[in-house]
């Protein structure tokens, strides 16, 4: 007990008041290792028998996965290596070998890390911790999703809409199975970057899309290929849509939080927010909930935020 | 219900792995108004009746007091009047205005704050919500205290020691006057800005000591003149003492919450978490708990924090 923070569900009265709707925001970004990755992972290994744990687990990331089995490994008294790009933010790096894991760094653009992972997995025996594309870690990850349903309700608040920052897809179906359960009648919607909108562009295709390998954004969170396979499944029965938003509209919406919300919110995390914020979704006279993903960014790309980069 | 926000006691595992001891943040910067006053003043005007709540509230703030006023007035529906220093952040004077109120500003050399409150409350026969001598005021600021006792048993942490921000003294009033019931052993402690360090003066004397008028701190928040009449009877009674914290002290906690709890806090909010960080407090092998009390920071001041101002 008390390995995971039920992170509260905020609503500054003064923004929803200048958006004519009620916004209410699920600070994720206060989950133990800066994002909500640690309930998949926690998810993902405590079936794990005892010769499993000795073995250990391995898993790739760009940094909150990485951050999240790290620190539920050493929760749980497991050896993990963890495979990340050398240009993942330092701060990710640091705090994942902070928590006792092992750092393997890769070249994104010459080397797999699916194929650094599995050979790791090989060798050692050791369990891979998939970032998204996995049962456990999609039920781990809906927890965020369940709390947003009751912690609404106890608010009075019947929420038209969810929006959920997508990467890979492993919180918006967690959160959309959840919800689909808890509260039927909301709308689930994706917010993803511009330039890695395979999710929109999937659900228009009614098949997986991938991006652009030469797209570019701020959100380093959220820069899969594609949709997993079954994620998508999940996403093409379940959701209303996804969004896109800019790199100006995510750098809104930090400065946004830090205002009004107090709130430390990386790139990636606030692609929810921003699609609110810019006006992707009507909120007028709606209620609506936004999942802040992480909080996990470098001190200068907040100033950036802030105006001062 | 739901008016107040029940605040999360947070940890970052590995700042308490770092100062080999249990550090536990009440985050009372998440409140509604971004600080912790909009609970005493909703103590102290719900009990007004339809006649007094008809005739409007003043009350005179540097800035946190001010919003926590106006935004339950807002809520009650009573017109607030609220007299604010012309230098106070703009960040709080726009606020106070957002939630409705009438602002009046004055000169902080120049004029007494209390005189023109008790002028305006004369004219219009509105009652004066002060910002911390007050019964109702500590009352609800002990609600603080309250909420963090009832957390850190869930947690399965004992208590021994609580550390809170001190400006007029009316939060760790109340926070020590709940401890003392819910947790017994915790030892409470105030934090204070060098030459803003009335209390531990005060302490140290056996009466109320004021602060000089020449004295400058960032930690616009927490420079009262002098503690309280009715406050600091309670605070000779509670406390284990009082610790001054620098600028420097200040402004690193904030950048340590900002990296490792992605939290906003305001200087004086940040008192107490700089009190433990820069060691003015044993936290070696023990559980301390601190309250982040506010988080109304203009953006420059933030920056500067996180090393570019």
């Amino acid at each position: 007990m008390g390995r995971v923070v039920t992170t509260p569900l905020l609503e500054s009265p003064l923004l929803s008041a200048r958006l004519g709707g009620r916004l209410l925001v699920k600070a994720e970004t206060l989950q133990r290792t800066g994002s909500f990755k640690l309930r998949g992972a926690l998810n993902a290994m405590l079936p794990l028998d005892q010769s499993q744990r000795r073995a250990g687990v391995v898993a790739y990331s760009s940094g909150n996965h990485a951050q999240g089995v790290a620190a539920a490994a050493q929760m749980l008294g497991i050896p993990a290596v963890i495979v990340m790009p050398a240009d993942a933010p330092a701060i990710k790096i640091d705090n994942t070998r902070a928590y006792g894991a092992e750092i393997v760094l890769y070249d994104r653009r010459q080397e797999s890390r699916e194929a650094i992972g599995r050979r790791i997995a090989e060798e050692r025996g050791a369990a891979l911790i998939p970032p998204y594309d996995d049962a456990r870690i999609i039920a781990g990850q809906g927890t965020v999703g369940l709390e947003l349903a009751v912690q609404a309700k106890r608010l009075g608040a019947a929420l038209d809409a969810v929006v959920v920052p997508v990467g890979g897809g492993g919180l918006i179906a967690g959160c959309a199975l959840a919800l689909a359960a808890e509260s039927p009648k909301t709308e689930v919607y994706g917010a993803e970057p511009a330039g890695f909108d395979d999710l929109r562009r999937s659900l228009a295709a009614g098949e997986r899309r991938s991006n652009d390998e030469a797209a570019r954004s701020i959100c380093d969170a959220l820069q899969a290929p594609m949709p997993g396979e079954i994620t998508f499944a999940i996403h093409r029965r379940l959701l209303a849509g996804s969004l896109a938003v800019s790199d100006d509209d995510v750098l809104a919406a930090m400065a946004t939080a830090f205002a009004e919300l107090k709130l430390v919110i990386e790139p990636g995390g606030a692609a929810a927010l921003a699609a609110v914020l810019a006006g992707k979704l009507a909120i007028e006279g709606r209620t609506v909930a936004v999942v802040a993903s992480g909080g996990n960014v470098d001190r200068m790309l907040f100033m950036r935020a802030l105006g001062g980069g």
